[in-house]
């Protein structure tokens, strides 16, 4: 079983996205986070949930915990705005890591040990053609803990 | 909107629960994480699948990517040897942030502060009785991001 069958599609994103579609994405289809592209779709992040999350809420609000308790839910409809007019690469953290890269022929014990090291919850699995890397799909880690404990049962 | 209306199950299970049942739980729900509650039911860690497939490669394959590549397919029918016999307790990394923990009446925007401090993908709702916290539910970031959107549309 090599990376290439393992791979599958996952909800991905640029970093030239609009923030507010990329959070209503995760919204709706309940995912802990997207895959992050660059302009040429190289995958270049993992944006967690939390960190859009981390985005909404005011600054003066995450610093101040007895703030959050007394702005009221009316202020809420306000949140959203933090969102407008930005591009999910404006919403990535300071610092963050490169999303570990597979290549297609990889074995699922090279994807793990890649994916061990790097302590990601996926890895983008690449192609390299003449424009650089292209994304054939990505491995999670929980399919790769199925994959693993089915060879083994 | 309180912490207690958005909090929903989730998959748990205790330090104590078997390694490798918790696995095969991740693998088959595709879950990139579960909760690790202590021997009396309080949220103690964020159990993500990556550090499952960590335990489960060898050391001397995650230090050497090399090594990854030679070992065949069928000696992956070795790899859940290393989960057997041993407690989540035990595939823990040694330096785990623990969950945050919002009161049930918490708001959503304190919630949301408490998960942006914390960049974690969820936070555990838990209400106080005698016998100590007792989980009342979680909170995923999707899930909150779902909540702050729908307010602010």
């Amino acid at each position: 079983m090599r990376a290439r069958d393992l791979a599958v599609e996952y909800e991905s994103v640029t970093v030239d996205s609009d923030a507010l579609d990329a959070a209503r994405l995760m919204a709706e289809h309940r995912l802990p986070g997207l895959l992050v592209l660059d302009a040429v779709g190289t995958p270049k992040a993992i944006l967690p949930a939390s960190q859009l999350v981390k985005v909404l809420v005011p600054p003066y609000v995450i610093e101040d915990p007895n703030l959050a308790a007394v702005v009221d839910e009316q202020h809420a409809d306000r949140l959203a705005s933090a969102l407008q007019g930005r591009r999910v690469g404006d919403c990535l953290p300071r610092s963050f890591p490169e999303p570990p890269i597979a290549a297609p022929d990889d074995t699922a014990l090279e994807v793990a040990a890649l994916m061990a090291r790097a302590r990601s919850p996926l890895v983008a699995v690449c192609e390299r053609d003449k424009a650089g890397l292209r994304l054939l799909g990505v491995i999670t880690a929980s399919h790769l803990l199925n994959r693993l404990l089915a060879v083994a049962s």
